[in-house]
């Protein structure tokens, strides 16, 4: 008889969104009448850039020409877009991430979930608490991170780096040595993140240990101060310890196109193996690449008008943010983040837990929001708030909670 | 110090298509001259079909304005896919699957190289011998494959089950006993295929042994005979034993377009688990779906305009399988498939290996086609062409192995 990952069986629960959308599910069927506003999953709700949209038109009219037809795209991506990349993200930056150091995916989600792959099993996991599910729960699947304590829902081989008000929401190092260091900056769900010296202090840490990082940067295009680093190899020696992930499902609206790419630098060894070649082999095995229509919305995404139009976005999402931690703040609530991400973190006020704030919240000001313990034990007491509704919607869901 | 997944150093050289790519190469610079003709990589030529393109046009404009956008997809699917699918390739084919056992996925190179891991590190697979070489190289990735012996180029956990003349093609029950079967029908390289009442045989064995099949039937739309199956789901009792597996590549020429499904069955279960549930948590886990636009062109396949197109498609390139079988055959060469797929298998004259008859074809008929020892080591002694050129192409490249 054929036997299962038996890895499966020890997660616990449903996914955090899930159980979001049957609760609000059931209030809606309970009470018809009520407008209820989703400040809640990180999906964006503007539509994509023109320049974007005719790039797609573009692509689609060559695909329905025998001339102009492309099939199966290089393993890596398209060069058009990975040129593009390594000049707009990387060299402009003074990084030094050449072309080919560059993998073109579907996204950050299944990048970030599929690097653990590459590793052995008896790595060590080390993650930011509360942080994205994903990077925990792949490793589950893989059978890398021991027992699970529903009591303190965390597992017995993971390292937490607790990120709360106590510490400003800057990890610590841990005082176990951990192999892989998750890292999302800024950060889903505080909204926070660490000055690029801080991070200079990570990488050094990781070089020192013989760890390696795995930088998510999915909310790179959201950063605002001039301390803060867009990508980890602004920071000296990060080629030898870190992959870094990035998503244009944030800084170009495309949770629906699904376009992604991860960085690994040739230089990035365990011994004499190239973690380049081993994660060229993945690509090359077990994904087929991109579409060719959505690599060219990519490239479009760096174009001149594709930038300006953009940049635009994003300052339509900030406005968001702002209004939201005015309007909290003004509502006698402790909040955080928003400055450099598009996700508001608050306390709950008395000693309600996330859960009974997202019950409180949905029921008297028809508001749905994320429960901050879903995104890890010290995420409790916590709840977010993301700036990716409209602007409309973000005003009267405000106005809401300002007049509980 | 971090460790790396020790699995991937087991893996011989590099991919199949990456060497013929670089003897081509090398042969393209000796040669200027020379005109290339390639009937090697099964990558598609013809554009896709007028109510494709049509259908992502709109579904383009559909995301550049706020009303129509589309974010994140469901899990699963769209439903308007999931429904076209379930209602014409399996309702209208008398197999009882509905929407909600079909999952979309950015194509079933991904599918077929991931499905491994709900399965534990202890199965033995066993493999159709020749065969395509993403569902060995997935498990030796995942360490379920054992030693590697160079001279013969087989793993020694891995189950071959020969298909070669001497058995017409046909898969043999194996000696020792699966608990992964592996079955690729219509088969790539061979291009031949079973009937419904051989496939029978094999879902009845697979329920006796408590073995899983994993049925990749990426070139259904090539079938022509009638007692073919064209879903495995058409066989008694294939519910409790099978996970299908299909391409939008081939049947609409979407390997640049990226979509393919997998059917689990709710019934399918090892003792109380649902496998079912176990692939919904891992698409939920570690993918986001495949794009809005991309889906909306999948639905489109179905549409009335679409399938007559599709028709006329596989209606072409099947003509130039058999215009290369035809023209083999006058050569005097012992040729088989292009029947119910688009691969053309042929033995390699005298005692020529696979790769001297591929060197011999390049240097002397400027034709490139694959070796099949490339898909295992039954493959030696033969070579496979694709009906994937233009039927200009394919004329001119059988016109030049006559004159040899």
């Amino acid at each position: 008889m054929f036997k299962i990952n038996e890895n499966y069986q020890k997660l616990p629960g449903s996914y955090l969104f899930s159980t979001i959308a049957k609760k609000v599910s059931a209030f809606t069927q309970a009470n018809p009448d009520k407008d209820i506003i989703r400040l809640g999953i990180g999906d964006v709700t503007q539509p994509l850039a023109p320049a974007v949209i005719e790039a797609m038109h573009k692509a689609v009219d060559e695909m329905g020409k025998a001339e102009t037809f492309h099939g199966y795209a290089p393993d890596l991506g398209y060069e058009f877009l990975r040129n593009a990349i390594a000049e707009h993200d990387y060299k402009a930056r003074g990084c030094d991430i050449s072309a080919d150091e560059i993998f073109v995916s579907d996204g950050a989600k299944s990048d970030s979930a599929n690097i653990q792959e590459i590793f052995g099993p008896d790595n060590r996991i080390a993650v930011c608490d509360p942080v994205y599910p994903v990077y925990v729960d792949s490793n589950v699947m893989s059978g890398r991170t021991g027992v699970y304590d529903a009591k303190t829902e965390t597992w017995s081989d993971v390292i937490y780096m607790p990120c709360t008000m106590d510490n400003g929401f800057v990890p610590e190092f841990p005082k176990e040595t951990p192999d892989m260091i998750y890292l999302c900056l800024p950060n889903n769900p505080t909204g926070t993140t660490i000055t690029k010296a801080q991070l200079q202090e990570w990488v050094d840490y990781a070089n020192q240990s013989g760890a390696v990082i795995i930088y998510d940067g999915a909310y790179e295009a959201y950063i605002s101060e001039d301390d803060v680093a867009h990508s980890i190899y602004e920071c000296q020696g990060a080629e030898t310890c870190a992959i870094e992930l990035k998503s244009f499902s944030k800084n170009a609206g495309f949770t629906g196109v699904r376009l992604g790419y991860t960085v690994v630098p040739k230089e990035l060894k365990c011994k004499d193996v190239s973690l380049h070649g081993m994660w060229a082999r993945r690509h090359g095995t077990k994904f087929n690449g991109a579409p060719y229509i959505v690599q060219r919305a990519g490239e479009a995404v760096y174009s001149p008008e594709g930038r300006e139009q953009l940049k635009k976005q994003v300052a339509y999402y900030m406005k968001n943010a702002s209004i939201i931690k005015a309007g909290l703040k003004d509502a006698g609530y402790t909040v955080f983040g928003g400055v450099n991400a598009p996700y508001i973190w608050l306390k709950t006020p008395g000693n309600m837990t996330s859960w009974e704030f997202f019950d409180d919240l949905l029921e008297r000001a028809n508001v749905v929001g994320t429960p901050g313990s879903g995104f890890g034990p010290s995420g409790e007491g916590y709840f977010r708030l993301t700036a990716f509704g409209s602007y409309e919607n973000t005003l009267a869901a405000i106005e809401r909670v300002k007049n509980l």
